[in-house]
């Protein structure tokens, strides 16, 4: 019942870890739209006042999954990161295991997106309140460039894990709106830019291309809302 | 008061240009969300059954809007592209123009993006219903490729303006989060990314770049919703 890896001891953390529970079940079952913080109590077998007291809104529920699903997102990668050093098979194990945990919720993925996508809203992957779950998945991605030992010139290193996780998010969008069963495209996408990136590898070396990549990088760190 | 070229003949399309266009300065002015038919139907002084005679739905007074912007953004284009053969300029010529076009909706373009990114919803810029608005844009970027002496090699042509379309959207997607003053920074990202290009268009004629570019022009090619 408690996807936390310590049993909550408290009553208070007990309902806060059913009420958390029982809402990321209704959000993959019902879809964001349908979610309600009443149907959640009732469902938790809890008062609306208390849902309320532990989360003040259904957005916060919002960041719960998305820290559900960044540390799944985390612990997939990492037994596979163990073993390559390759850097393209690195960003592959990282895209690739990304896109695994969104695939229970493609169904409702347009309620999500239309929900998340304006910069205003508070449930944005780029917002503020998103960060602690951006920052596990910037992690993965740092990860995954500092363990490689083919990787891209230092000076493209810093910026780089914040570029992938823009990739990432544009992949996430390629996925929502991809209707082939399976979702294939995305993967198809995926392994055709992965091979371009392999094969494009030794330009990050060329002297008269590395400005006007540094400048690129430099701009899409700067993405924020 | 007519944008329209030829003058509205009959009674009846009179008073369609008119709902028109006061939908459209609405939208300019209020923004999406506080653009209601009954404020549209109250400013062109008519009935709202008049208005929903005309447009059944606020949403096709925004695919009205999206003709309005890209006739406009087509029109800016045209003069720039008699100018130059080259591939690079005038690419730049068409995401320039196209960024231009939108500048007055800065302030308004959350909202719009909330209601549109949905792959379900009508106003999505991929759906049918924005068809005859997209491929305007389309055609413009089709004009770009066709007209430049120096292109990419023959089996990138096809699906090319399909890709550009995207790149164009994506621009807009960034264009829609940045907060600079004056929105110097998706012109600096352009700017960036065609510097770029003019560097990698060579590569383009590499014998084992063509094969995956090839599949990811192929993939992006079947965005639809």
């Amino acid at each position: 019942m408690f996807s936390s890896e310590v049993l909550p001891a408290t009553k208070s953390e007990r309902t806060r870890a059913l009420i958390r529970d029982v809402a990321l079940r209704s959000f993959r079952e019902r879809g964001y739209d349908a979610t309600t913080i009443r149907l959640i109590a009732q469902e938790a077998g809890v008062s609306v006042g208390t849902t309320n007291y532990h989360f003040a809104s259904k957005n916060d529920l919002v960041q719960e999954l998305y820290l559900d699903v960044q540390v799944a997102h985390r612990d997939a990668a990492a037994p596979l990161l163990a073993e390559t050093t390759d850097f393209v098979e690195r960003l592959g194990v990282v895209f690739r295991t990304g896109l695994a945990q969104l695939e229970p919720y493609h169904r409702f993925a347009p309620e999500f997106l239309s929900a998340s996508m304006s910069p205003r809203s508070s449930m944005n992957p780029l917002s503020d309140e998103s960060s602690p779950a951006r920052d596990i998945v910037l992690g993965v991605f740092r990860d995954a460039v500092a363990g490689a030992k083919n990787s891209v010139p230092k000076e493209f290193r810093e910026g780089l894990p914040s570029a992938l996780l823009l990739a990432h998010l544009l992949l996430a969008l390629f996925w929502v709106y991809d209707k082939s069963p399976g979702q294939q495209r995305p993967s198809r996408l995926l392994d055709g830019a992965l091979k371009l990136v392999r094969l494009s590898l030794p330009l990050t070396r060329v002297p008269v291309l590395r400005g006007p990549l540094r400048e690129l990088l430099d701009i899409l760190a700067e993405v924020k809302v």
